[in-house]
Formats: C-alpha cells, structure tokens, sequence
C-alpha cells in the first residue's frame, strides 16, 4: 500500500522505464463483486507482466454539503486483502491533507471541469459532482500514470464525462468500460447498497425493474414509445413501492447524452432513486 | 516538426522508456531572444542527452473576444530555424481542429480553471485568459509529458498559476521559471513588439522606467512607501507619455499574489500599459 503522492509517482516512473503497462481502476473503497470484476479487467488489459494499481479514496469534492461524505462506508484492511487475493500489485491510498492542501493564501484552488456531457442527470441533482470528479481522476491520472483506466458502466454518465475529459485534455491513457455487475435478483452493486436496511433492500430492485419495463415497451410496442409518457409510467411503478421516491429518469443518446424524444433499441436509460435515505443509481441500453 | 497529438505522444512514450530527461518550452511562436534564453535553460537543465522540445501554438482559448488573436505574429519557417540554431530536438506545432474538436455535439468541453491566484491583475483585465492558458498547458504537459518545462518570469502571474495548477493536479514534472528577457534600453522582450511602430517603441519603454522608478523610491524612503501613493505617482509618470494608457499597477506577495498596501524590499510589482492599441505586461520585484 502507498500512501503519498511521490511515492506513487516514482513507481510509476519505474515501470514507465521499464515499459511496464499499467491498469488502473479507481475507487472510493468499500470494495465489492462490481470492483473486482473491473481488477479483472485491468489484469487482463495489461498481462501478468503488467502492474494493477486499485486507488481508494473517498473524494471529499464530489460530494455535496448535504451529501453521504461523512458516513460513506469505509474498510481499508477488508478493502486491502480483497485487493491482495484479487493479485492487485499495488493499492494507492492518499490522505485529504495531501490531496487538497488546506484553506489559507496556499490552499488548493485548480479543477478540471466538463461543461457538456455532464450537465444534465446526475449533473442536475448534484451541481459540483463532476468537477470533483474529473478534478480527481486528473490527479489520479497525473500521479499514477497508467496506460489504462477502468470504470464502471453502473456510472454511465461518470464514465462519458471521463473519456470526454480525457479526449478533451489529451490524457495519453486509454479508457475501458466494464458492464455493471449486479446481484442475483438484478440490484446493480454499489457500496451504498450496505445503507439498504431492512425491507429497503427489496425495495430497492424497482431501478432494475423499472429497466426491465422500459425495455419490454421498447420490444413489444407496435409504434415507437413516446420518452415522457413512458417516463410518467415507470415513475408511478417505482413509487408504488412505499420508501421509494423518484429523483429523475433520462432516455438519451448513448454517445451526446442529449434526451431521446422516443425511446427506441439503442437508447438509453438511466435513473436516480431515493430508497429511503440512499439515493441509488442504475441505467441500461434499451 | 510534429504537428500531430498522436505522434508527439509516441514520442514521449518513447523518450520515457529511455529514461531520457524532457526539457519543454511551450511558446505562441514569433520567437524572440527571450524564448532561446528559455530554450538554453531547459537543455542546461536536461543535459546533452536529454530531449528540448518547443511547443509553437497560438492558443485560441486564451484570447478574449476583442484581443489581437487573429493578428497575432506568426512565422513557423524562421521559428523552425532559430529552433533548429539553439539545438531544440522537437518542435510541436499542431492545428486547431486536433487540438479543440469544433462545435457540434461531440465539441471540446472541458477545461482547467485556477481560482485564486488567477483573480488579480490579468485575471481581472482579461477574464478567460487564464482558464485558457491553464487549459491549453494542461493539455501540452500531457501530450509532451516533460519532465522539466521552463516559463518566462515576464509573464510572473500566469507562472504562478501553472506552478499552482501543477501542485493541485499533481502534474509529475517541475517548473522552471527564467528571469525576463531586456532589450539593451531594458524594454521587456515580447512578441508583440512587433506591433510597436514610429514613436510608440520608445514610449514603450515607460513601463520599465516605472519599475525602476518604484525600485528607487522603495530603495531611498526613509519611510516604509503606501502602495496606493506609488501607484498614483507612477500612473502620472506613465501616462505622461502621449500613447500611453495605464491599465493596472500592482503590489504584492511574491508567492500569494496577494495585494500588499505597503511597497517594501522583496515586494513585487507588476503592471500592464496599452501603448497605442498594443497592451504590454511587465514585472519585477522591488
């Protein structure tokens, strides 16, 4: 495990040396199936000669004020020997004070913002996300320096904002997306899924049927289903379960993410839904 | 001369896997002696063995609507002979349409923006300058990927801002900054010069006579000089020349860019003076 920023970068130079390629998967920790699944991604990218770097590190600026920052679930020795048995070369976990340097005349003051693909959706319900998200991965690009990068497809729209920043910015890495894993019944893994007490947890398969209902429309209708109407018809299946409160539903282009004004195969979908206190996110090609 | 993102990159990779020391100086090109002094400081700094490079790119995003983008000088043909006299290995000089992907729905969208340092002085005169020049060399750091990348002290504000941006993002290389490079009448060696014609070449000079006038008063005051006064005196003394139109006087930390009300030993000075329709910068501590 490192722990500071020079550390890590003189490994990276190490292997840059010795033309080692090096997969990448960032994460706020907590690890579950879904992480794992993007190890193995990194692993096979790189080869068994390659190095697989996990980063776990819950990123103070892409939570808001009223946001889960403070009681996100953390657990880096569970955390740590996941990564060990998953054959993990290296876990990268810095420290805030090092990451952002404190408020005063020298404090950190530099972000990386998309201004597009990020505007809408989750961009909507959390107006800073993004910028503390693309701040973050530039950090972690810049001090890591892999040559590839795997995200989640569970965050579909994180995913776009980060390979539009990495065009954009010109970083010389490649990004992979991996399908997002899911449980046995169909919830998508998240580490917020351990906030799920009680008879939340069941409720909190309505996002995956909701995308079920969604995709059925879109198979069987005879015309092509209109977004808004059937936006109007899964909000009212998902708040049929009690704790359940819909925060948006989106059918959009796959690549603008510009809203679809019909839903049709290859749209697609994504939602945001209140379980309780968790917010839950998941979406899918229709 | 490359002029592709891709093949510069390549480069790059293969200069990293050499283990070879990367000597960057980004420039807008019409390149003068004060650039070749840049030039002779990064090879200094990487050796006969290392790798010069000279980025030569006027960067739209870092000129206002009504600046002088268009009119900018330019001369690739002799700027590739001074590189090639000074022993410079690579010039990158790549187009606009590589390196700002044009409107539509898969534009460029995203951008490095630094907010404390970057507030005063240029920052308040020309409000987007500094998120473009933050953008473009966040976006050359990437496809050159220095080691070592050596400023101009003339432009001390936009130094402060990239070392700053460097520190925050983590960019895994080392600024150098080089003292301004004089005239033998001490005006500040700039590519817009050029601009100046007739009369206004010497009235130009106003600008260093202030400083040195500020570096006077601050030497021989018996008593510690009120920031606000200097100022007023050197704006008389500089628009006593006809063409010559104050646009802003500073003092301030060195360091924090912070306004000091006092003008002492170690404080900096910097200024900015349209001559004519030309806007020359200058600093220097006092």
């Amino acid at each position: 495990m490192v722990t500071s920023v020079s550390g890590m970068q003189q490994l990276a130079r190490r292997w840059a040396r010795a033309g080692s390629k090096v997969g990448f998967v960032p994460t706020m920790g907590y690890l579950h199936a879904g992480h794992l699944s993007l190890v193995r991604r990194a692993r096979k990218a790189v080869g068994v000669r390659g190095k697989v770097i996990v980063s776990i590190y819950v990123n103070p600026t892409q939570f808001g004020p009223r946001e889960d920052f403070s009681r996100y679930p953390r657990d880096l020795r569970r955390d740590a020997n996941l990564c060990r048995a998953a054959g993990v070369d290296v876990i990268f976990a810095p420290r805030d004070e090092e990451m952002y340097p404190k408020p005063g005349a020298l404090a950190f003051s530099t972000y990386v913002a998309e201004g597009a693909l990020s505007q809408g959706m989750e961009g909507r319900s959390r107006p800073t996300h993004f910028r503390g998200v693309t701040t973050v991965v530039a950090k972690l690009f810049n001090i890591v320096q892999p040559t590839i990068a795997v995200f989640g497809a569970k965050d579909y729209q994180q995913a776009a904002v980060v390979q539009r920043m990495v065009r954009d910015l010109n970083f010389p890495l490649q990004i992979m997306v991996a399908p997002t894993h899911r449980e046995t019944d169909g919830l998508a893994m998240s580490s917020r899924n351990k906030y799920l007490e009680g008879d939340l947890r069941r409720q909190a398969l309505v996002l995956w049927h909701a995308i079920q209902e969604a995709q059925r429309v879109v198979k069987e209708s005879t015309e092509t289903p209109n977004a808004a109407r059937l936006k109007s018809s899964l909000k009212r299946l998902i708040e049929a379960e009690p704790a359940a409160r819909l925060d948006y539903i989106e059918f959009f282009d796959p690549e603008t993410l510009k809203p679809a004004r019909q839903a049709t195969r290859g749209t697609h979908m994504a939602l945001a839904v209140f379980v309780g206190r968790t917010r839950l996110i998941d979406n899918a090609r229709l």
